[in-house]
């Protein structure tokens, strides 16, 4: 009987531990489900881009994914086939109307899609620009790379490659944010800096290989002094490189392009281009989603008048040339 | 016999169900401590500042608690008492022979600290800039206003004020590099879209109220056209704005000041100064935090090249004058 008694003391005593730990427990894992920082899979956060179709986007898509898979939420990606500002509205419309959790968006025009992105904002959907700004929206904050500062940086390193002298020329996006910043810094710098030297023309490559090819071969038909080319775009550097080589001017023209698809990255290697500035689209994705994901939560009820959000995260640029190009090869 | 047996049983069930909901509990324990976003308590992160004992860092501290709390992390403050950069690289010293989990901090000099701050980055203990950088280091990052832009601002507002027209000057600290980029974000604006008017003189106004004072009296004796005074750190507008009405000025002379302290809020109240560029402090520790607590891990191991933090983040300004003042009494 004694024995029998202390049995029973040691189960009373096992269960109240038993009892004492499952309930330390359920308080742990509700504080963990509703935690600040774990969100749940029926939290939808859409990127929204236009061409959604090009390699470009892959790697800010992986960021943003990444950045999901931290917060435990859920992501769709939608885009404008076409480069199409209207068709861009649309989606935008369509992604807005189904109420997501938050709202990524590379404006493919600085202007025509602040009406919409206001409509997010005002139905209380946070909403970041990434990539390319619309710096007159009501927008939450702008992530990507800091474009006028890119284009200064070309400015400097084309003037490094013609040492301080010779005609220069850019072909760009002329519609697009990101593009009409990087020409503006390109040719603010060479103006401000570089007395022998001057943008003589700024043309419209369409975002295209093709239709930049060709503007690049009317330039030197139409302007002999032309000594280097600023490609603010993907696809801009590799159809500039051709009309060079096929003029033989490979020796004589330095050409600089924008962002590391492979094409680009060949043409570093086989010296048919000079350099190019690589951004971090992964960050611009990474970060974006961060952004939405705090936007919506975390920050102290007694901020009256701070803004919750930095005004722009600058993810950087690297200047890739012959002598680093190899590492950058399949590293998106 | 035969009881004793199923008490033994039931003793042994029991057992066997507390030992796996135990093993269940060690292993969410364990996930909840190395899980992405839940750091430990032991992980002390450092804010480094110099005048340390000025209401100045206060809000920046604060975001730097916040952002502790959401990730479950500890936090210190330390800094140099002094405007003095040796103390400052002492202190720094010794934050890092404690090997905390981060330090982030504020240069009081864009070169003396960046043997200092390389020392950290080469021990692997992540270190972030805040509120004043020093771009020369291996910091992983700067985290606060974008100086340069807000110099321009400043200047647009001060050409507001003038109508375009008249001669301005610039009290500041020479010395750091926060005040010499607003500085060049005033003059170059200034320079470059006004011409009517100009930067008739640059004074060190050692980040004091008196000193600032004395600077603009002297200013004032030997300058009787100045129309417009940029003072680019929070102690400066007070001492301005006395030495203005000493001289029975205030209504002539427009003072634009930096920051939100109480006395520089005042003065925009009773009209004496003109105008003052907030800065977010709040986010300044917030993000500084956040950076450093990501930085020591949940990167995809894949990336090779891309830099694992943003460039910079601009924690972006707000311009404060009489129509908007109320709402930044007590904010901070």
């Amino acid at each position: 009987m004694k024995k029998l008694l202390m049995v029973y003391a040691v189960l009373l005593c096992l269960l109240f531990v038993y009892v004492y730990n499952y309930s330390r427990g359920e308080k742990a894992a509700s504080n963990e489900g509703g935690g600040p920082l774990t969100g749940s899979l029926s939290e939808k956060f859409v990127m929204v881009t236009f061409q959604s179709g090009i390699e470009y986007w892959k790697s800010g898509l992986k960021g943003f994914e990444d950045a999901a898979q931290l917060f435990n939420v859920s992501v769709e990606y939608r885009g404008a086939a076409h480069y199409d500002a209207h068709e861009q509205m649309t989606v935008l419309e369509q992604v807005i109307a189904k109420k997501p959790a938050g709202i990524a968006v590379s404006a493919i025009d600085p202007k025509a899609l602040d009406s919409v992105i206001n409509k997010a904002h005002e139905q209380g959907i946070p909403i970041v620009l990434f990539d390319s700004d619309a710096p007159g929206s009501n927008a939450s904050t702008y992530i990507g790379t800091n474009n006028r500062d890119a284009g200064a940086a070309a400015a400097h390193k084309m003037a490094k490659l013609l040492n301080g002298k010779g005609e220069t020329a850019v072909i760009t996006q002329p519609h697009q944010y990101n593009h009409q910043e990087r020409t503006k810094g390109f040719k603010k710098t060479i103006e401000q800096s570089y007395p022998e030297m001057k943008v003589a023309a700024v043309l419209d490559g369409k975002g295209d290989e093709l239709a930049s090819k060709k503007q690049a071969e009317a330039l030197l038909k139409k302007n002999p002094h032309i000594k280097g080319i600023f490609t603010t775009e993907a696809n801009g550097a590799s159809g500039v490189a051709q009309a060079v080589k096929a003029a033989g001017l490979t020796e004589k023209i330095s050409i600089i392009g924008f962002d590391k698809d492979k094409k680009t990255l060949d043409g570093i290697k086989d010296g048919s281009i000079a350099a190019t500035l690589g951004q971090d689209t992964w960050q611009m994705g990474y970060w974006s989603l961060h952004m939405l994901f705090l936007s919506s939560r975390h920050f102290p009820p007694d901020m009256k008048t701070a803004r919750p959000l930095p005004s722009s995260i600058d993810t950087g640029i690297t200047m890739i040339t012959k002598e680093n190009v190899e590492a950058y090869y399949a590293n998106d």
